[in-house]
């Protein structure tokens, strides 16, 4: 009774799934390899059909390449082409190479114009070139066009399949040209209108033309001077204002202004989601990792994580030689240690708290180099109450295992470790926005680090002088 | 002649932020107040004009109350809506009690549904007491019924201004009807087909309906059965539904099945920007921050760090613990608390890389619970490689300062260490997802902690046995 979907048959988890009931995927995943192995034919057809190409995607990816060919080669055309678009280039790379050669043809043929260029960018040069000459010439020329942009531009990002009108024309002209161009298109609910050189000088939504006398020309329709990137413009700003003026799609233009393409919200909100990622990893001290967590090789995420655990090897050796420097200081009162890692950790935390704050801000454009300055005042006034707060707490445990002076000394450290922490997790991310490297750098192993050995010298330092110890 | 825009006047500054072309903030936002307090209107005016509202908005922020006034009262009513509603919700609160109060009235007839309903929710008692009765009986009931949703949930985030349609009007009929209410609506890229007990049965985009023969009937043209989400599902939910299925907007439905609401695309990405803010916040031990952080008070930023702060010094005490524990160990050879940083750190540090990756891709859906093991496994790979790396690199400073068997001791913790502390970062935010507490809130201060109380004990006690220090 209480087993619940434990007890479903393969049959009745793809039936609920058909139907949006069974969203649990590692059991999805399970019956369709059952029913790949059964040769349960009628049972995948009917799943496969009511299911959408990006769920159908999500599922290949935890298919073995000959079963998630299979798979493809069920689907009709048209969904085997979205469902291609939506999988990572690493998988699409070895998925060509077990599909047959003319499905595969005519698969790229059917993708979208900026999923194809994407394709064949990262192809072996090889596959490329027994791949290109079975294409139409227009589409070679479109590829090649589209992949001599540099990565995470708005010229990567973009597509070629925008629709275009002309000032001129009347809106029952332009609406018979959109019902015409419409099927080749990704969207039409936005138009842009150009002059004769294709410079950019107008747009135009769709509400706008169906809603206008039939007479009426484009150029009194269109809205003049519309928000456009430059080919060259980095994609996580074209995402930004695709975002932030609530764009259903973001026109592109070379250096003379003419059109040369569109970036759509969905595109960006895929790149909102990459940047996030990717600023996150670099929070966490990580490399780049542009391919999914779950098909990374042991070789790269090797090579993603030791370079920063390496140079981190540095800071801590800088805490180190502090102990190093002040080892006579520990031989004569060996309590102290106890409070190291206290007062250090705090120092670390504080600072991870404070650059967490700004990393984010200044990525999400909130707060800008500039208000640097506003930002120490205030920080310093919470830095200060949380160091006395803390202060307090570590005081009695001070009196406890040490009397007065010990608690003293803890309670001075702890507060001058808060602020100075803080000080370093705030400003480290300005610093390096002003010296042009990403603030996400500024991760919290980075600041831990840098606050552990300030926190050394400043603990030991404090405890020479306040304890009367033996000075180095 | 390399000033560059350091030698601008403000207007110039304002003229060319107009064109597109200044978009330094700090800069605009000083011509801005130098502009208002010299009443320079033809200046203001036209640089408003030209801006967009959430340009205008972004300056806002950056404003005086009494400045920002002025530049909202100086706007177009429209315009003057759509300013006011990118404001963040205490920044809305100010202004109203500044605005004249029949501006303050037309204001809020202006503003779309959602963010009316959102402006509301936030207002002091007093204030929507005396503002309601104010409004149309029809605003007043859609203001009620939208605020009746939980924060953060599908039905908060919705808003009613969508299209329907019935299944038996025809193309041509259904055209007509949007050329009609188009102007009231969010979107009619777009429209829902419900039936007469208001149930979503299907939907249609506009597109579609331009293409479609004229007498071709709705029930005929529409996708039937279209993704959707219930009122209380999460608003992260449904904004991963927008993404995954490239959406322009998702239709929201109740218990019955009947729909009343939809949530565009542009509001999705708000959340996504949102969620990505909070994921990162948890990650580096922060409470959440509604806010922005540029406008957030000195008391709501003590109050999000201290609580994590003081938890973490629990963690602390801990590795205190271990260290007093092993008094004696470190007394017998001091020169041991040399690697303690080191060492710590390090695991420390793979701990955090090891967690961000699965925070992250716990967040995106990327992984789930059923994946520990198999992820588990590689951990275990990738990080015997980064200890062995690591201990190689530590095993020549340890043979300088201690000879051949610190070096050893060393080595073997570093291994050790880094392994355990990456199997702990990796299950923590498993362990976290299966307890349905946010696998975010595995900060990596938090993990940074677990590891150095379990380093200091592995450490100290690994040389207790390898070097034959006295045993506890």
């Amino acid at each position: 009774m209480t087993m619940g979907v434990e007890v479903l048959t393969d049959q009745e988890i793809l039936a609920s799934a058909r139907k949006g009931g069974h969203r649990h995927i590692v059991r999805v995943v399970q019956a369709v390899k059952e029913a790949l192995r059964q040769g349960e034919t009628a049972l995948l057809d009917g799943f496969l059909q009511e299911e959408h190409p990006a769920d159908i995607a999500l599922l290949i990816k935890r298919l073995e390449p000959s079963e998630a060919t299979e798979l493809l080669l069920r689907l009709d055309p048209t969904k085997r082409a979205e469902t291609f678009s939506q999988l990572s280039g690493r998988r699409q790379r070895l998925l060509s190479q077990e599909l047959p050669r003319p499905v595969l043809v005519g698969l790229i043929s059917d993708l979208k114009a900026d999923r194809r260029a994407d394709f064949f960018k990262h192809l072996p040069e090889k596959l490329r070139e027994t791949l290109l000459p079975a294409l139409a010439q227009a589409k070679r020329e479109d590829i090649r066009r589209l992949a001599s942009y540099a990565e995470e531009t708005a010229g990567a990002l973009m597509t070629s399949e925008y629709a275009v009108l002309a000032p001129h024309l009347t809106a029952r002209q332009a609406l018979e040209r959109l019902r015409h161009e419409a099927p080749d298109k990704e969207t039409i609910y936005r138009t842009y209108v150009v002059d004769e050189q294709r410079r950019l000088i107008g747009s135009l939504r769709l509400q706008t033309l169906i809603l206008a006398a039939p007479q009426a020309t484009i150029a009194d329709l269109m809205e003049r001077n519309p928000k456009r990137a430059h080919v060259n413009d980095d994609q996580e700003e074209v995402a930004r204002q695709i975002a932030r003026y609530d764009l259903i799609a973001l026109p592109v233009v070379d250096d003379a202004g003419r059109l040369v393409g569109i970036v759509t919200h969905d595109d960006a909100v895929d790149v909102v989601h990459q940047e996030a990622t990717e600023d996150m990893h670099k929070v966490g001290s990580l490399g780049r990792i542009t391919t999914s967590v779950r098909e990374a090789g042991i070789g790269l995420l090797y090579r993603r994580r030791i370079v920063w655990l390496v140079v981190l090897i540095f800071g801590n050796l800088l805490s180190g030689a502090g102990i190093a420097f002040f080892e006579d200081t520990i031989a004569a009162y060996i309590g102290l240690v106890f409070f190291l890692p206290l007062l250090v950790g705090s120092g670390g935390n504080a600072g991870s708290q404070a650059a967490t704050l700004m990393v984010r801000a200044l990525a999400t454009g909130e707060v800008v180099l500039r208000d640097w300055s506003r930002m120490l005042g205030r920080e310093l006034l919470v830095a200060g109450l949380l160091g006395l707060t803390m202060a307090l707490a570590v005081s009695g445990i001070g009196l406890l295992r040490g009397g007065p002076e010990l608690a003293l000394v803890v309670s001075a450290t702890m507060v001058l470790i808060v602020l100075i922490g803080s000080l370093i997790g705030l400003s480290l991310p300005f610093l390096l926005n002003r010296l042009n490297v990403d603030p996400a750098t500024a991760s919290a192993p980075l600041v831990t680090s840098l606050c552990d050995a300030v926190g050394v010298a400043l603990y030991f330092g404090m405890a020479t002088v306040l304890l009367g110890l033996p000075s180095v």
